[in-house]
């Protein structure tokens, strides 16, 4: 990854805010401009005389950081590692920008503090949210191989997990398994609390795994990602638990005809959405076209979240695929596309790819079967 | 859990701040006062004229909400959550309070923004911080018999392990294998990234589990956690992976003995800081206890980090057991106790159990061989 190239991304956009430095606490941004892991960091970004970065960090990192910042200097702080940050930055200029949607009101009072004891004077601290976020939104080459790579294996793990689950398993026995695939498949780790849903808990868009058994004519959601090399896939796919050579007891005829048709609107809504992704389009356009979709088939009231978010070094990051969002699209940016229909007490159906935007449309990172499926 | 009960904690404390309401945007918090886990939540509590409780989120935990929330009202935000949040509690009371170490800069002018709409006057919002957290730091019974669950599964989980673990195997295969096995029986997921530090590797406080392969003569050091009905468990053991039938190989024999002078200094400061846990004590005392063993015996400087810390909900809590720290101890905190000695570049070991505070010692949930032990 070339950070000194995020650096001087990020130089302009100061300037254009006569910020001569930056504060930088956020973790996930501190490591995507210097690749540090730690724990602890505080990253000075100086502009004049010339481009700089100094990170602090404390003794647990000191291997750490040597082996892993590039772009920076490393400075192991004996206290305070934002302290000592806000130190140097009062005494290398005379304004800091930082970012207010990732700093506590308590952490501001003492960067506050810390730099007036250096000699900096009130108002040091300037506003400028998101500066990072907006260039982390937008993916270079090196991260878009990352994550084509954590989207290949996610969908490996799905192929290879279908064709082992079966009935009568536990939610909770499917993401052990899934899990134990991903790690010994190089995955550090799931990018969040794996999503196994099986019948009515599929109606819960965000339903743990649990003891719940998979029954014949359950709709199941799977919804999960893993982390490689510190960037999150995310995908969802929901399937149907068939009844083998049996036919659909009377009973249940009525659900599992709607099921399906719930399934086939969630994915055309899903299609729908994917092909409205093109650089230039705004998110709340391309969360219209799942939206539209829903309606028309009437289950758009059932459509109970966004469309999607962006995801990399975070599992939710910028942009948000909202209703009525006006930010737009730009080549590079890495965004999940994920309408679900949620009947309450019922059951629920969910379809997620991960798409980088381009040019002409969207390259879907996920492609694995979506459509209906019985096991 | 009794929620209740602890909205009842609370009353006293916002009524010695003279504070009619409180908003609760931290999840941890939300969920210890009410059971909601979903992942959008601002919680209004209102004193007057009788101790009230409304939670906010939004459509995706309509169903969840209604199964999980005791002791609160619960408002689903077609919206805004935390815009309803702050507007229903500028139509209640007179002035909130809300944490600054838990709310960014930017959330507090969305939440002074909303509460103006809604009538309130400046200084609506008055700082209270860690009011939530202090209460979470003593854990009531229902927590410590969780905890207790949590702790003795992560012990068998150790133990099973052990049993499987040999040398050649990567440090991945281990941490993959443990998870497994920690899914399979219950665990909701681990409450942090497993650290598997083999060799070189383990004087890296923080190492994640790579491809790297235990070789005889490596130390390994393995810290995890699991998440239990939402507790988190956190314990920490380094063992030896030894020659076999052969002897110490010449070249490796000094290393092998240093490791060991290590390891024991490491045990003899770890099991002094439990012995000083006791209510009433500082948690400074604490951590001087286990540095001072390791000072006498010349390992002082390495042990970069601090002693403890909290634990619960969250793998981080209240108390902070490091130097200096004037908090003293109560009855019912659960703490970890965890020296560790760091040779840059050579190897390791850290030690560490959790351990309840009670009125004449410590209970040690996690009391699972912790001595010297060669694979």
């Amino acid at each position: 990854m070339d950070q000194r190239a995020r650096l001087r991304a990020l130089a302009p956009r100061m300037a254009a805010k006569a910020l001569p430095a930056m504060l930088i606490t956020h973790l996930p941004d501190v490591r995507y401009l210097t690749g540090f892991t730690g724990s602890n960091a505080a990253l000075v970004v100086v502009r004049e005389p010339r481009l700089s970065a100094r990170l602090f960090t404390d003794g647990r990192y000191t291997a750490q950081a040597k082996e892993e910042v590039a772009g920076a200097t490393v400075r192991i702080a004996p206290k305070s590692a934002l302290a000592e940050a806000c130190a140097y930055a009062a005494t290398h200029a005379g304004r800091c920008g930082f970012d207010r949607t990732q700093t506590t009101v308590a952490t501001l009072v003492s960067m506050r503090t810390a730099a007036r004891k250096a000699g900096a004077r009130p108002g040091f601290f300037a506003p400028f949210d998101g500066s990072i976020a907006t260039l982390r939104a937008v993916k270079d080459d090196a991260e878009a191989k990352v994550m084509r790579r954590a989207a290949a294996l996610t969908c490996d793990l799905y192929e290879g997990l279908l064709s082992w689950v079966e009935a009568g398993m536990r939610e909770r026995d499917i993401a052990a398994e899934l899990e134990h695939r991903a790690r010994l498949a190089g995955a550090q780790g799931m990018s969040f609390e794996t999503i196994v849903a099986a019948g009515e808990r599929s109606s819960h868009p965000h339903a743990h795994a649990t003891d719940a058994i998979l029954q014949p004519g359950d709709l199941v959601t799977l919804d999960f990602g893993i982390v490689l090399d510190g960037y999150c896939s995310d995908m969802t796919r929901t399937f149907a638990v068939g009844f083998g050579e049996s036919r659909v007891p009377a009973k249940l005829r009525s659900r599992w005809a709607e099921q399906r048709d719930v399934f086939e609107a969630v994915l055309a809504a899903q299609v729908a959405a994917v092909r409205a992704v093109r650089t230039g389009v705004t998110c709340g356009d391309v969360d219209e076209a799942a939206r539209s979709v829903l309606t028309e088939s009437g289950w758009g009231k059932f459509f109970t979240h966004s469309t999607g978010h962006g995801v990399g070094l975070e599992i939710h990051e910028g942009p948000r695929v909202a209703k009525g969002q006006t930010q737009r699209l730009e080549a590079g940016m890495v965004i999940t596309i994920e309408p679900g229909v949620y009947l309450p007490g019922r059951f629920g159906v969910r379809i997620e790819d991960t798409v980088r935007v381009t040019g002409e449309g969207a390259e879907v990172l996920t492609p694995v079967h979506k459509g209906w499926l019985e096991l």
